[in-house]
């Protein structure tokens, strides 16, 4: 007999999370342009804590209490802030140490509507194949949740979710049932062989370009940077590599 | 100088919709497994107005007012419902000069959220060609509205949306940038080739299957077997060709 396999879904906008009830499930949330590419860089480089928060409001209170913030709409780092929303923003130097609240367009709410799942990861390309292994390890139900833009469904975090659905199905312990899922490991079986290429057509690409930010995306898509997993205790972030027995 | 072009938009479930805010827009609904391709069978068949509501409460009253009624949840006709969901219910002897009360899974809420929109039509293989030349000449924005499963995506309903945006796009006359259209055209390049091939992996296919309903899938995904174009008028549906010179 054959044991069951797990089961792995693809969400593709935060408004949703809601209808996917499945809170033994592991939550991966997926941001790639820019949000949860810059958090792993953050841990990369040394970060404490980042406590994601959902409104500006937040933020700025948080600000004059004496954190250091990252606050971002529609791109643009907003005036209070310390840091936007680029990776560039979080060397070793400004983030070593430190504990960071931080508020983005869609990544935090994302971060938000899935915090009652076991457990809730931070996933990019710039941590691929150590996220993958971790949750090899898991064996537990995926979802991976794409934060989308303003609760559209966007294409890279799309592409993200398929490459990494693609090689967990493929190591004969997951499989799945969800229509997302297969489009995504179909879109990125399209993608993969020109990554950038095909990148080059998604909207937040010329979003970005438009302010002159589009000089990460070639980061943002670069495989295997760091091992840093960052995860959700309670109301922050923190990196799991430095706790690896807790899971 | 070249006239602007309208922007065709994909949204992938009745739960997203309220994102896509452009009222002047027409919205195509489509449930191709199997609401849309029913109604579009009943008008082809004569039925006069079809009555979408969205509770089973809602379709019991107005049953027991004297309406016939079509009831269906999750794949199976409701005790007191005159039809289910299948296209091959709505025959000419059962439907011609009827009014007939419809309720679904996803179909009726999806039209329901879409109401507010200047047109909205209803979508399917079955009236496809009909329905491109009559978008083609509204000059107008059109969003196709994916009802999805259970405010889930669905593949078969985003195939069609991708069908029906690449031939729009490709008149020259409208184009998109919204990523969700890119993925239904790209998604839809890879399944045309051999459509029924591809459709055999989709979630609402074992469903079906399951429930012995899978008898339809081919009529269902079959191009032009009708010239009508359902459209709603304050609370019911109608169809358009009656009424050419009013759009």
């Amino acid at each position: 007999m054959t044991e069951e396999k797990k089961n792995i879904e693809v969400c593709f906008s935060p408004a949703l999370f809601r209808h996917f009830r499945n809170p033994e499930a592991i939550a991966v949330i997926v941001d790639i342009l820019r949000a949860t590419s810059a958090i792993v860089t953050a841990f990369e480089n040394g970060v404490e804590r980042i406590i994601p928060v959902g409104t500006l409001e937040e933020a700025r209170a948080l600000k004059e209490t004496g954190f250091m913030v990252a606050a971002e709409r529609d791109g643009l780092v907003r005036d209070f802030a310390d840091f936007g929303n680029s990776p560039y923003n979080f060397t070793r130097e400004r983030v070593a140490g430190k504990q960071i609240v931080y508020s983005t367009t869609n990544g935090t709410q994302a971060i938000h509507v899935a915090r009652d799942c076991i457990h809730v990861v931070i996933g990019a390309y710039l941590n691929f194949t150590a996220l993958k292994n971790w949750i090899m390890r898991q064996e537990r139900d995926v979802i991976f949740l794409c934060a989308g833009w303003k609760n559209k469904f966007n294409l890279e975090d799309t592409l993200f979710s398929g490459a990494m659905a693609r090689d967990l199905i493929a190591t004969g312990t997951f499989d799945t049932i969800c229509d997302s899922t297969k489009a995504s490991i179909d879109l990125y079986g399209q993608a993969r062989g020109d990554l950038m290429k095909y990148i080059d057509k998604v909207a937040q690409r010329s979003r970005l370009r438009k302010n002159k930010l589009d000089d990460v995306i070639g980061y943002c898509h670069t495989f295997d940077l760091t091992r840093v997993i960052p995860v959700l205790r309670n109301n922050h972030l923190e990196a799991l590599e430095t706790n690896p027995d807790e899971l």
